[in-house]
């Protein structure tokens, strides 16, 4: 099995390395995907949205076939759903990837490749507005929301919630067991000023107060 | 303010990635550290313990005295806990810090470069006994632990509670929330496996049972 992240200038960079932690420790623990492999457009090294930077395994031209894809979000989205060497690299994917992810504004270059039409998504809380302007698809406030063998998560940390939910779906709740207690991924439950209590909160942390 | 994050050769991706985006959203959201470095020893890529390539800002001889320095761990700590160039950079800069953070195994650096004498400190569940092999620190089970100015976090996903903690003792409460609504940081209190029913839990993780 071959699980492809794709990343390109401007991707936040916890929205694809929180993710790719949690796959790569599905591949060494649990029988996971034996190739795993961060894909750009070029082989140039990557520019992330806050400054890192990140070389990929392979280019668009290089890559094979993948099972799985996962889009990551950040600022370069708005100018990646206008890019159409991206956009036919993911569709091209798609006819063959048993699932796809997404993590915060990754959903909008799966919306603009046209494989969120009929869908429920979502995204990360800032941009959920935005992504109600497409009539296609049906926008839920949740952390992540799975429609078939399409996988959407709100904003930035919550691609490692989706990816645990994938493993333990894809693989069982032991090897999710297994991936969570190597990350350690046993948050605190602590929260730090008021934003749950105010308008812009997503749905999902509204009704977790 | 400068906010330095050491890399190097099998670093795990995200022991660093984590606390890095939170500290980027704390400068530009908050009035965080102005000027926020990756660093390594050396200018070639780094290649981090699950596969990801890395390129650093700044080298040692370049790297300004910091205010602020976080140490991630890996399977490459236990070349670098005796890595001569590695343990001065870390024990000069230490000097001049008002505050020093390590996340999951990077806490054996803070004790290679004897600054954790005296200190409560923790580790990755898996490294436990063994940081417990020194006698001059003593080891606790929690996901995060503050010592004077010295906090080290549990493995892999705990730096990033580590480092909101770190944002709201330093900069409030408000500072703190800013960075959780943007990063999205609320996770789902999704448990998969048993493995907080093991021997091996780290002590934080059976109490909340």
């Amino acid at each position: 099995m071959k699980f492809g992240i794709l990343i390109f200038d401007g991707v936040e960079e916890l929205d694809f390395v929180g993710p790719w932690e949690l796959l790569k420790l599905w591949s060494s623990l649990a029988d996971g995907p034996e190739e795993c492999l961060i894909v750009s457009e070029q082989s140039r090294p990557v520019d992330c949205a806050k400054g890192m930077s990140v070389n990929a395994h392979v280019t668009f031209a290089d890559c094979p076939p993948l099972n799985y894809l996962l889009i990551p979000g950040g600022m370069g989205i708005r100018k990646e759903v206008s890019n159409t060497a991206l956009l036919n690299f993911v569709s091209c994917q798609a006819q063959n990837t048993s699932a796809l992810l997404s993590v915060c504004t990754g959903s909008f270059v799966l919306q603009a490749a046209g494989l969120l039409t009929g869908r429920k998504a979502t995204t990360h809380w800032g941009s959920l507005d935005r992504l109600r302007v497409f009539d296609d698809t049906e926008v839920v406030e949740e952390r992540f929301v799975r429609d078939g063998n399409v996988w959407t998560a709100a904003g930035i940390s919550a691609g490692m919630d989706l990816m645990l939910a994938f493993i333990a779906d894809t693989a069982g709740d032991a090897a999710a067991g297994k991936v969570q207690a190597q990350a350690e991924y046993y948050p605190a439950n602590a929260t730090y000023g008021d934003f749950a209590g105010t308008d812009s909160a997503p749905g999902y942390l509204k009704d977790e107060r």
